[in-house]
């Protein structure tokens, strides 16, 4: 039989972080199939933590998601676990990395403070908090430990929310910015293609936008996908984590080439 | 007893779509073992990934190999599984990439499209059949599905083949070029230490070579590791993965030094 | 049930190199539960590796753990097992890799030579000793084989030693240096902090120290934690993975900020 799963996703980057909080859910949960999401989320990016942790979710099987991207770790922020209407639980840092996988999963149905010291480590560090504090948590919730004993319920309401961007239809134009550049250097956008199909009477592959960062302004086509387009050009396209907008370019960086980050101001027209 | 093994390769990077892939594959088959050869394999990078699958499955246990570098994913291109003589299935797009792995496993004993979509997800992005459509048809070859339920049987003479380069001996010397460039930045090259012996009478440890690259020679000896030349310098070897020709330098990159990549002509005589 | 637990800690970086260790490891011993450690281990640093598994191991499953920074790898540098206090078995290079470790579980019990070729792959190359040898026999220890059967029993007092730099009181300073950079940027330091608190009557969050580097000097803060500080505000901390010295930067790199790497001398002063 199948041992019981856990995500876990982190800003620890390539050192022995990861695979230390590895060691310690096998110590306590020795068959548990672990699934690292990815530890290369930017260092203190709360937001693009969030972002990855969202975007995963739903093609993940039910079970624990451990997410430690915790710039205020040792400070009082609050350790939290959150139940999901799906079924999951959700184990980091009150700082927002959690929540909106939490609403993409349902909703949350409980939120505990974790305060049940017999859970973590013996010894608790200062700075190490996904080691000591939030991996056995999650180990003890997957082998089967209920919420209930992680600590205190808390009112949801009063879980650290982000402010995430969002796109608005202003001037026969659609205001919006990056939400988030993936490793390809592809860049999601805040709003959906219907928020774009709005500005003209349809939008198929192969209608024109005008793209404006800053003072430069692009000419890009709407396509399915990269391949339709020569190698070294710009589409907008659908992503496919989820129906949002999302700018690329086929075999290279659009955050390179148009010089996007986190948060950039975009505006697409009707060309 | 130990589930189904999987090995998955592709040029994902280090975001999260490597994960998202075995989430799927564990929705599927929840015992699955998997095996993640690379997600760094060169963006795009056809030649890299088939070389990287190539020289990686002979070590592999028998099972399913999925690949994913695919710029032309939601295109014409096919999606397919090859059956092979050593036992393994190989799941990826038509565009080269699993045909020298399938060869060095004994050569192709079947080769079906991805046709069936009650093997895929529900739901087919344009941008993501990584995630979509090979990882879960991979899950089920895994799991026990026959590969005849896959799709309609092709001609393996029609996959699409990829170009790799040749060595040759002229002139009393080997023109040859770099197959690939590792992460220490060793360069292997096209053709066999047979070929080198054959330019003297014999090929022994400390025997030198002057490799010319572009209009720069440098003296090199032949020798068996690393460790027996000094740091920084530069040695012709016999790759680990194969029987094939590689240039390295102690401690360092000879791409950096030599100013080599991918298809870089090299030219070496007896020194 | 659980299978057995290995470690597995390399240099081997971004290629399929530690895959194809894995997939000999699973061809030998199928329901293995192998946790990497790292393989972005500083190419070649021995010493980096030995730091980053003796920082890992007091909270990894007792099991064998696999280990290869390796650059003498093909001369007459000898495989080695180890078996230690606390019941784990240690395989690696006799490089001084593996010994720190091997201290930090207990000391070692019995040191072997790998010489029995029957745990070895039938073929074995120059280069490539992770795969052919190391892999291998880590898979066969952990399946069981006792360790005596790896090769004859060797003194450990003639294994191979680092020089690990060490801090020390002078004129009212700590002179130390830097032991290891980490993915963050923070540098952990030789020294304990009971030598900082012997400069003063006390040790407390807020005292401030002069932290000269080269003939630089900055004035930085004793704290617990990094949330303490300001966003790029430096601190000195006790290492969460022992009591050690540390100095940080809060949301940045302190070695970046102070031009730190390994064996940096650094000067502490009570300010």
């Amino acid at each position: 039989m199948a041992g019981p799963y856990l995500s876990f996703l982190s800003d620890f980057g390539t050192d022995t972080a990861p695979a230390v909080c590895r060691g310690v859910i096998w110590s306590i949960l020795p068959y548990a199939r672990i699934n690292d999401l990815t530890h290369s989320s930017r260092q203190f990016g709360i937001r693009d933590g969030a972002f990855l942790l969202w975007s995963s979710v739903p093609y993940l099987p039910v079970g624990v998601h451990l997410a430690v991207v915790d710039p205020g770790v040792g400070t009082a922020r609050r350790p939290i676990a959150l139940q999901v209407a799906r079924g999951d639980r959700l184990v980091g840092p009150d700082n927002g990395l959690l929540l909106p996988a939490a609403e993409r999963l349902g909703g949350v149905v409980a939120a505990h403070a974790l305060e049940n010291r017999a859970l973590w480590r013996t010894s608790v560090s200062h700075t190490f908090h996904g080691r000591d504090l939030f991996a056995p948590v999650a180990a003890h919730l997957a082998a089967g430990t209920p919420i209930e004993e992680v600590g205190p319920r808390i009112d949801p309401a009063e879980l650290v929310r982000l402010d995430l961007p969002r796109a608005s239809v202003r001037d026969g134009g659609l205001d919006t910015s990056v939400l988030f550049v993936d490793a390809f250097g592809n860049c999601r956008l805040a709003g959906q293609p219907a928020e774009l199909a709005a500005l003209r009477a349809r939008l198929e592959p192969g209608d024109r936008f005008s793209v404006r960062i800053g003072s430069s302004v692009q000419e890009v086509p709407w396509q399915p996908t990269f391949g339709v387009v020569e190698a070294g050009a710009l589409l907008l396209y659908e992503d496919a984590d989820y129906a949002g907008l999302a700018i690329g370019l086929n075999q290279g960086s659009a955050a390179e080439r148009l010089g996007l980050a986190t948060d950039t101001p975009v505006r697409i027209e009707p060309a």
